[in-house]
Formats: C-alpha cells, structure tokens, sequence
C-alpha cells in the first residue's frame, strides 16, 4: 500500500471555503513537477474537534503512505492551527506566516476571527456580480442587443475562438459586464464591423485563436463539418483579424492561454481593476 | 495628497495573473478591518526592466502616501523578487517564503519556472472545464432535457434561488457538469418531482432561500409583481423545503452565503473532490 517516492498528499486545510490555500498550494507545487500530488481539500474545519479529526486522518496518511503529507492550511484561530500542525506532516501555515509581519507593519491587532473572507453577501459587490453573470449571459454570442450600452467590454471574435468562457469568468470573479458577440462570413465579406457594434466601437475587445486549434474544437462540435474544416477556420481568422486591424479594435490570441490569463489581460489592456470577492 | 492613516495601498504582484497573490492577499487582508485597503494588481512582470518599473511605482506610492504600501508577489524568480522586494514596502514574498522549506520536505530542488500554474491548456482537463462551461449554459433552467444523465449534479430550486451562478462556478471552477432545474407552482401543487428528474434522483441537490431575501431578489427583476411578493416567495419556500424533505434531497440555503461557499459546501455533500486549473 507504500506510495512510490514521487508521490505526495496533500491536505488543503481551511476554516472557510480553502480555496486561498488550494489556489496557493497549486500555484507553489506547480514547481514541483518532479512529484505528483494527490490534493484533498477539507474545508469548513472552525472547531477543535474537527482539527482532531482532521489530525488523525493526516497521520493515518502518513502512516499508510511512509511520506509525511504536506498541509496547507489557512486557519485563522492559533489553537485550530497548532492542533492540525502537531500531525505527523510538514505544516504550512500560510495564515500563520504572515499575519504577525502585517500586524507589525500596520500597528494594529488582526481581528482573527473565522469566515471573514466572503462574508459580504448581501453587500452591492455581490449584486454587483449576480448582475453581471446575468448580464453576460443575456448577452452572450449577440443574442440580445439592447442594453449593450451598459457592457463594460464587448468581446467579438469567430464562432469558438473563446468568448463565452472569457465573459462568464470576468463576470464571476470581477463582477465585469461582458457581453460577447459573433463576428460571422456576412461580417467579412462587407468588411465592416456589424452595424450593431458600430456605437459601441470604444468597448470592444477582439479574441483570436490559432486556426488549427479552432478547426479541433469546432471538430468536437460538429465533426468534419465545412465549418470546422481548415480552410474555414483560416478564411474565418485571416479576415477577422484583418478585420480588427482595420477598425483599430485591441485583440489577443487565446491559443495557449487559459482562461484566466486572457481574462487578466483583457482586463490589464481596458484598465478595469476590480475584484468580487 | 497624504491618506489618512487607516488606508493602505496595497499591491498584488505577479509573473503570470497575480490571481493566487490577489487571492491571499485580501484573504489574510480581511483579518484587519480596521483598515480599508486599495488593491493594485500588476501581472505578468516576468522580467528585471519590468520589476524596476513596478519598483519605481511603489516608491512612488510609498512617498505620496507617506506609508509603506503592502506588497503580495507570487513571483518565481529570485532576482526579480529580490528588486521589488528593495522598494520602499512591506514586502510578503508567498514563494519564497515557503518555496525553501518545501524543498526541504520534498529533498528536491524546485524549477523555477515562470508561469507554471496554468500551463495544461490544451490538456484533457482544459477540455473538461470548457465542456462543463458549456454543459451548464445548455442545462440552465431546465431548458435541454437530453443529456442530464451526464450531469454530475442536477441543482433545483426556486426561480432565483441562485442555481444559475452556482451551476456556472462549479464548471468554470471544478470542471463538474453541472445542470439546473427550476421547481415551479405545478410541481408544488401536485406534490412530487419533475417526471423528467425522477431518473435522477440519486443526482439531485436542492437550494433554497429564505422568503424575504427571495423577495428582494424577485423584486429586482420584476418590480411589484405577484411573482416577487412575500407571500409568493413564501408559499414557494415551504413548499419547495417540504417536497426536497418528502423526496430525501439534500439541500442547503443559499441566504448569507457566498457562491464560494455554496459550490463548497456541494462539492462536499456529493463527495467531489475535483479541481481545474
């Protein structure tokens, strides 16, 4: 039952949700890629009695795989942390590790008080983000136009190059109005942007893709298709990124970029800086 | 042009999005509310002349604020934390502060490399979460029925009880299938589940509200209306919370939590441990 050398758990220890910890042991262990690392994320855990749960899983572990698990955790209560840092692991208190620094060079006391991160759920910022997934979906790939005017960023770019899961997520995680819409053969034969978007020139943003990678996605959605066929997908770019050129529009490629990444550099490119937490 | 003193500039630095940085930063930040902090995040300084740069910013913030702002980097490479870590700043390094003693735990040395976090793009899992993104638009509110035997979860509840965002971060977060299911008057009135859930029982999970905040969201979207009255929303919730009870769903209220929190707290009851990054 021995796990082999380059194998590790990994515990995601939280009070609340651990999604900090998880998004930070990811992010640190991707340096790691030596090992491979089996991530249990327990959250919730605001008792002792539950750390002395958790304690005695992670040195059940530890026992069973010969390695001393890594743990992660971002419990705020000291006596929380110091029962699930006394497990037979290498404990990571990223709460721990830092909150003494911040009092130090704010001159004041943390409030330590669990749950603190999401607790603004009735505030404007929540509604703030409730109304922009429900934005972004009403406004998704041109189906409705009125209210365009209220976009924040008007993404266009072919069919499956990328624009939904980009204005879903900057909606989700930055409360952004986005709406998408789809630039289309009519669009690059007349060689103008569609009439619709012309007020809204200033909004816009472009997604482009690599045309064999749009050929491979729109494969998977309707297979040998002369919509997924290469040479579509070339014509379909060559002229949509003419297009933009052409109408000064600023665009990136989102082949080999996650989601993530394009949606920060969309938002670093039309200099919004928000967070929805 | 000086801040007062509770106020804090506040820079989150990255090579890649400064997403895992952001995330900490307001985490551990949310520990001193006494403080009301300005977030600036900086991504993809992934070189020296860029790290001057941001330096010379922060030395600028520093001198006009008369306070040291507080400085989050996730930044891999030692040299360019090592030059923003030289400005006039609290500097809190979250690789390097635990990048060394991993090393230690692992007995290997770390890459190194920049941008590691969300490099799989075209990995199966960049897939899944696409396909989840785009399971979940197809399945919202009950509008496609064929598929939901690939639901991982299929969510019900009132109209507006906040299905459609919590479907939406699951798959863009954990890549789950996750389908929504709006449980409406007939369905009270008759007493029993959708005949279209009935096969799927065992992948049902019920969210629910409380009357008055039902009321107020209602009430957003279709000001005084018979739909959004109180006495609507609480005739909908009894009913709702007394079929799930008679049907064996579990279920949880949406009120007071945030979407974090709830697709959590799901992710948990169902027993699904997955995460796509």
């Amino acid at each position: 039952m021995s796990e082999p050398l380059n194998e590790r758990t990994v515990f995601v220890i939280s009070d609340s949700t651990g999604i900090t910890a998880e998004t930070f042991s990811h992010s640190v262990l991707s340096q790691f890629q030596q090992f491979q690392f089996d991530s249990v994320r327990i959250p919730f855990v605001d008792t002792i009695e539950k750390a002395r749960e958790v304690a005695e899983r992670i040195n059940r572990c530890a026992e069973k795989s010969q390695a001393k698990p890594l743990v992660f955790s971002t419990l705020v209560d000291p006596k929380i942390a110091r029962t699930i840092g006394a497990a037979n692991c290498n404990f990571f208190d990223l709460f721990g590790a830092f909150v003494r620094h911040i009092e130090r060079a704010l001159g004041v006391k943390s409030s330590r008080s669990v749950g603190r991160s999401h607790t603004n759920v009735k505030s404007a910022q929540y509604n703030a983000r409730i109304d922009a997934i429900n934005f972004s979906l009403a406004h998704d790939d041109g189906q409705f136009v009125s209210g365009l005017d209220q976009a924040d960023v008007i993404l266009v770019g072919v069919s499956r190059c990328g624009k939904t899961p980009t204005s879903l997520y900057l909606a989700m995680q930055y409360g952004v109005k986005v709406a998408n819409y789809p630039l289309i053969p009519e669009d690059f034969e007349r060689g103008t942007l569609p009439t619709t978007l012309v007020p809204f020139r200033e909004k816009l943003f472009g997604l482009s893709i690599h045309p064999e990678r749009l050929s491979e996605v729109r494969n998977e959605r309707r297979p040998n298709s002369e919509y997924a066929s290469i040479e579509q997908c070339r014509f379909e770019i060559t002229a949509a990124e003419r297009l933009m050129r052409i109408e000064n529009i600023p665009w990136l490629s989102t082949t080999n970029r996650s989601i993530e990444e394009i949606s920060t550099k969309i938002l670093t490119e039309v200099g919004l800086n928000r967070r929805v937490y």
